[in-house]
């Protein structure tokens, strides 16, 4: 007999398989292509040395403990420096209330799998982080889209939502949006938490970008008074230091950390020992907010690159946010962003992301693109918006 | 309102919360006790020096690369590089039908997430790896035990199985068995591969203990001819080399692999880059193979002195298996090994792993427990054994 494999989920990429084509073609041409697609961190600016050194001092001293299986709930020390970090970000937390994950991704994979089942209801900022809408779809929710922009959210939408045949639980990055680079005002961080607390609902608040403010320091959603039992608050070092290690963290309340950590180790029995490790050595002997704040300087200075190039080299018709927070831009056009164009895009040595991505829901509109400045030169940014500027004439 | 966190898949662990913190505190008095519960590697083994050499090359000559996101099937150096170690076992494969996951145990949870949904039926043999049971279980799939002793299967319950409102999936552990140590004669696997073909069905094949051969070296159940189409095969660094870098591996026909990857995409987006790369380095100036070869001659030794301290200290009543694979060995008691012989046994100053958990089903029989002596020093294994036949009696 014919094998047919009995897939019960199919599973689609993020993008279509010609426009994934087209990026990976434009991320294997480095030298001719400048890509503005992805949302890599700035891999010039990562701390090489220290982390170099990092891994041969716990090599040299915990060889053994680095190689060898550890507890699904993470490196001891590493969740008690984490702690650290977070109480001085305004988070009252305890180690134990953390769990360490295998970046971001698997944070929101592990909540999706412990509070969604089919049909579930799901609000969710829309735009939205792509691979967010794609990770709780694979619990095939049912998806309430909250309309978000550049002032933050539609809290009209938020109240209607809540209140209906209600989302209990909500996905949102309240201090750092992806794609749109926008933070919630904190008025509206505590409208929110009214709202749960007065409806039983629970917020996902997805802090990736959370230390990445281009302007001002801002606070976690989680930093807010009585937040504590009504935001779940996933972070993650892919941002601020290295992607690389794929080292995350979800801040619950103890009865969900415990859940959360039982399906940890059913899923993949822990995060990898040696990274947990190195990174707790180098939070040990560095200041990570150091790092951070020179970085914080490059990112600035590109985002402003990018938005001066693009007021320069835009033609009329195309409108774009000003970031405060994030690695993007997000564009719309009035017209669609969608394969033809990225491919003509890549002839002329440029790449963007189509924007179609970011939106939950089925009818997805077409004319946005995002633009992302952390993980390129200024000359290039300014080169690469000319090329894209020309293509859109 | 009051937080009541709408959980809707309950995770229930491995072992009873009971159990679990006698097993905590066993691994916390380390000198105290002699466990052999887990199923960890020997530490004393790892090639420290060479992966910590092979660490400072990546980040001397690649540090970037190795601290930034990569593409979701796995670094390509490393496909390439375990393709030809698999082709060397038997297995005919190219990088593109590989995916390099965290671990064998994330490849069985995106395996069971492709395949399963609530009530399909799955044949899984009994017992079997408590953690494989789980990871399935949590997509609510309808078990179908398929007896498994120290002869391998129980190949009429595989035929009337298969044959029946059949499973089309099966998770086996062709080549080494945990927990007894058994292996598949080749009679088994080649009728194992006819009945798939003739009944559409397929084996998940988790190879974790495939090298860990104590007698003679053996090939996995996908170096079978037919078995390309109709076996998944899983397997990882873990068990040969180190786990704490969470690496391990899925070969699969295409359609099956482009899948699995776009769903570990979603899941995690990635397996960690510098382990990845730093495996890739240490494969490319040092003999696995040879490494290997070094520790299964402590393993043996090991697995010898244990079977030589059961055989001493031992009342009559209790009956073990002779493992040719793996880490354990699998002990029957004509009473229950649970929560309070495990407390009796750790006032004695060892620890064991109860072995209810291995069984798929309801009613697991409580009279059974692992005993593991990979990562213990012989001399410890005979004074374990020694304390353990004192409880016993």
């Amino acid at each position: 007999m014919t094998a047919h494999y009995p897939f019960k989920s199919w599973v689609v990429p993020r993008q279509s398989a010609a426009v994934e084509r087209l990026l990976k073609k434009a991320a294997d041409q480095r030298d001719a292509v400048i890509s503005f697609a992805g949302g890599l961190p700035a891999d010039d600016l990562f701390p090489q040395e220290a982390l170099a050194d990092s891994l041969d001092r716990v090599m040299t001293k915990h060889g053994r403990e680095a190689l060898q299986y550890q507890w699904s709930e993470g490196y001891a020390p590493l969740r008690e420096q984490l702690a650290q970090i977070l109480q001085a970000r305004g988070i009252t937390v305890t180690a134990d209330r953390l769990l360490i994950t295998h970046g971001a991704q698997q944070a929101l994979d592990l909540i999706a799998r412990l509070f969604l089942r089919t049909g579930d209801p799901l609000g969710i900022e829309s735009p939205a982080y792509s691979s967010a809408i794609q990770v709780f779809g694979l619990q095939r929710p049912r998806v309430v889209p909250l309309p978000r922009d550049a002032d933050g959210l539609d809290m009209d939408a938020v109240r209607a939502a809540i209140r209906g045949p209600r989302p209990n639980l909500l996905y949102l990055t309240p201090g750092g949006h992806n794609p749109t680079g926008s933070a919630l005002s904190s008025k509206q961080g505590a409208e929110l938490l009214d709202l749960c607390a007065a409806h039983d609902a629970y917020v996902i608040e997805d802090d990736a970008y959370g230390q990445i403010q281009l302007d001002e320091p801002r606070r976690p959603l989680r930093a807010t008074p009585g937040a504590e039992d009504r935001v779940i608050h996933v972070g993650t070092f892919s941002k601020v230091l290295s992607p690389g290690l794929r080292i995350g963290w979800i801040v619950a309340p103890p009865p969900v950390i415990e859940q959360l950590t039982q399906l940890k180790a059913m899923v993949d029995l822990q995060t990898n020992t040696l990274g947990q490790m190195a990174l707790s050595e180098y939070l040990a002997r560095h200041d990570l907010g150091e790092h951070i704040t020179r970085c914080l300087t490059h990112y600035r200075e590109r985002r402003d690159v990018m938005l001066r190039a693009l007021a320069e080299h835009m033609p009329t018709g195309p409108r774009w946010t000003s970031p405060s927070a994030g690695f993007s831009i997000w564009m719309s056009l009035q017209h669609p962003a969608d394969e033809p164009l990225l491919a003509r895009a890549l002839d002329a040595g440029v790449a963007f992301e189509p924007g179609a991505v970011f939106f939950p829901g089925s009818d997805a509109p077409a004319g946005h693109m995002r633009l992302t400045f952390s993980n390129t030169l200024p000359a290039r940014i300014r080169e690469g918006v000319r090329r894209l500027g020309a293509v859109l004439r």
